[in-house]
């Protein structure tokens, strides 16, 4: 049960079989950062290249192919005072052929590789986040902070390497407001020790993350990792205090509601001991589902059903 | 500003230019029934063919081509004691190939057309739903009720005729859980007095309908209409209390955020007077979608941005 | 085995439950015209409203819902000396956000209801097609003639009238170069009579309609009908002297193509007598697939198998 | 333009920024050998781990991020007497919940690690292939021999390194009739040295690999580098003495086709010099499309224009 504090020095763009930036049991708890999606530390310096570039990988002793990783998100606070978002939503969320108007300029806008962007107030202390450069009539409304983080989990199977760019039943960037602080997630184990990733912390984000980012900021972290032998898990499951979660990765988000769907019943059967007849009645009238990413070359999609209910069927 | 009671003595399978059976003025509220999916009335009696049998059409005087029809859905109230689903989820939600092994035996299950089904009771005094047959693990959980109509909606364009098992423009078999008493909607007009249709209640749905039913039960209705002359809807839009709503209705789902989501920017900027930046950069941090039904030939996907919000920026 | 000469005098732009212009007995034969997709004759006068105008519908004596109609594309001539095209291939086939830079100026073109499109000669003695007005570097290719049906079928199922911009079971705007003379096409009957609608020639298309026309022209037809009395057909099925055929309508392509594919093992078990096995290993290594409309909100996809190697499997 | 004799002795089963296995320069042609997609060699022996194992990857000198790796592929020629096939198509190109009912007993089939096979025959010099264990029906139907490869291509941005089992920008397991003997392909170089890996040998192949294999082999190879400084090559693109061809990998096969479309128009643009307009109008009357894989993560659809027509149009 130990509590590691580390301090990265370099980061990777894709989950992939990289070499452990430290080595960790079950029950272990980290404490460490992540950069932003531009690379850009809590000083607002440019560390590593952009690309939601990831904390690790952490190696989790004892973790084999076909087992759960399961990653306690203790704690995601922005540590630093500034976040920025991307200017407009993605053609490929609107209708083909569809172009928004926009009358304003953007020459006032600050700039990073020569693109325009805005700039937002990060508040901890208020609890809110609101836009701050280029002035707009949309500075005056102040959004309340909801911390989460973008792109995470472990090496993929087969000794890929994924970019940070995308989803898969790794996890990778899903970009679901759901994954905030005090979530539990579990991933499958295709290598050995896991090789957790984490990073691309956001302040706040609309569903979808539709204009290709959140209020992008630096986190401080703390999670706590234990493993589950021989598990179920084929994609990213979640836990919190009123939720459980399945997360489905691909396109279109037909295919995310089939593979969420499917592993929300071999959850509830595997797991939790339904039999299969009470868990399709029972999805049947209380499933919901939630939007994660929808911006990048694979969605995300969230089944989800009350802890409640299931505890009253077990 | 009349209230009409109307009894229907007979129902319509598609949506189309059908001949009214009652004409209203705006701001008329009309006090009637809708039978359920199978074309039960409140008594139980199969009184016409089932696939959600519509009630209506009415005509709304004045109406044209171009203009929104607005329905307030004043009260959406079960009224008799009891409701159907079915029985297993739909295997367009699996993965392709996934098959669920059923341990029980539904020879116990009350039957229709000669298909088993589950019969649930619904109380509206206590604001709860269980399945009651056959009895089943799952009859020991009471769901909250919350009402909310499935298929509804005006004559589509062009004299088409839509069957009442699927959607687009016109409305139709959206299955969205935000159609519930209190919310307010509003259709685009094709044709002269609108045609305004409905039926197909639910006491109580998961999100996507993935079992194809909800709690499938008959319905006391009163609903009551404006019009707005010359409107830039072209998607069903609605607005409750919190939320402004966008409907998008096709396949696959990421087509309906497509249309929601332009259709949400559309009313934004042409309605409340936003400029594109604004709404874009809104949006961005604010946007939430919901999931409609992911069971019919259309699938449907809402976007939404709180109204706070919104007024906040006009 | 009447041949029967008929002049239409209206059109429809629904496929739908209409009145018939003309009763037939299976094994008849029907002469007839079609007006192009903007409702222009022969002449090149515009004798109704555009968008795919239907000739018919024909009633068919004896059939029922269950049968089959069997349409054989006796004759399909371009009768008149021009057609015309659109102008850009259509957004949704493109990258979202991408846009195409047009540097050359459409104020030469020739006009139709205040747009721009393009005039093509059609020169059925030459067997050829080139673009005409305005003059651009494309007039000097010649394309060999190639006329093929957009759009036709048979009344929907449950009484609908469906817009002939799309399609579903029923056929509708397929769109599918293999819909050429000599071809024969099997419906699935909903109605009765079946109500067999024709329209929507082109002299030539590319595959998917991808710029919203093939060379849009009006035809000279003459087709043979027959009945195939509680026929398996559930989708378009076709067959020339090569190949078997099976059409699926919907979206995503995806979709489409799991619908052509059940349809082909279905034919090829139910009619054609294979045992599953064979048929799933056949089609593994044989099948061929085409491309019908992708411009629709229904899209299709053809799956195909040659006729010899089924012949010789029997 | 030497020529490099290379005989592999391990395999890769992602394509990525591996160490290479020979250095060649532009104009140099390799011959070597592939494996077939278990691993197997010409003489049957399972020399590596199953999964379309690479041969490479070849570094191809003076290749930089943003050049075009051209290979044309000299000869692609089953080096053994027989192959094999999976036994029935998947379940994700047929409709949701459709079972095919086999009557047939796979108890005769030959195993590979467990699962049942097809084993045919492959017969070189008469130009045919056929099932030969079990015996079936199907086995007396000789199909003509048209070898094709089945995975290739380079490494893909970013440090990536993917499956054999999907394919993206980079190539990979596309499944594209079109990839024979004669065909010239172009990758867009994202590693220094391209890196090309090439296996997966089919004798036959249906459209779209729906049975999950092609007639499965091992391959004498020889192929010819060059490289394109500086290109536009964005997707996959080829040529052979009929067509010029783009592809699209994603899901759905809508997607694929937005992509392999606007790489032709780019295509046409860029290295042709047709204008805009005539690049638009030509494939809105002359495309094709062909379905590459329809079994993988990701999907291919080519996009092809006669080369003829091009070439008339310069």
């Amino acid at each position: 049960m130990a509590v590691h504090k580390f301090t990265p020095s370099m980061y990777h763009n894709t989950l992939g079989w990289h070499d452990a930036v430290l080595e960790i049991d079950p029950g272990d708890t980290v404490v460490t950062t992540t950069v932003d999606a531009r690379g850009q530390d809590h000083m607002g310096e440019r560390v590593t290249q952009r690309g939601n570039p990831q904390t690790g990988p952490f190696f989790i002793r004892g973790a084999e192919a076909g087992d759960a990783l399961v990653v306690r998100l203790d704690e995601l606070k922005p540590n630093r005072s500034w976040g920025f978002t991307a200017c407009a939503v993605a053609p490929n969320v609107l209708d083909p052929g569809y172009r928004s108007v926009f009358t304003d300029d953007l020459s006032d806008c600050p700039t990073f590789d020569g693109a325009p962007f805005f700039r937002w107030a990060v508040d901890v202390a208020a609890g809110t986040t609101h836009l701050t450069e280029p002035e707009r009539p949309l500075s005056g409304l102040r959004l309340p902070l909801d911390p989460m983080v973008g792109c995470f989990g472990v090496a993929p199977a087969g000794g890929q390497a994924i970019s940070t760019s995308t989803s898969s039943h790794h996890g990778g960037n899903m970009d679901y407001r759901g994954f905030r602080q005090g979530t539990t997630v579990y991933f499958p184990v295709s290598a050995p020790g896991a090789l957790f990733h984490i990073g691309d912390g956001h302040a706040v984000q609309g569903d979808g993350e539709i204009v290709g980012t959140g209020v992008e900021v630096s986190f401080d972290v703390r999670f706590t990792v234990d493993l589950i032998k021989g598990s179920s898990v084929r994609w990213p499951r979640a836990q919190d205090d009123t939720w459980l979660m399945t997360v489905g990765n691909a396109r279109p988000l037909d295919q995310c509601v089939q593979h969420a769907t499917t592993e929300m019943l071999n959850w509830l059967q595997t797991d939790f001991g339904l039999e299969a007849r009470t868990a399709h009645q029972l999805l049947g009238q209380a499933v919901a589902y939630d939007v994660g990413n929808v911006f990048d070359p694979a969605y995300t999609m969230v089944c989800k059903v009350r802890r409640a209910y299931v505890e009253a069927l077990r």
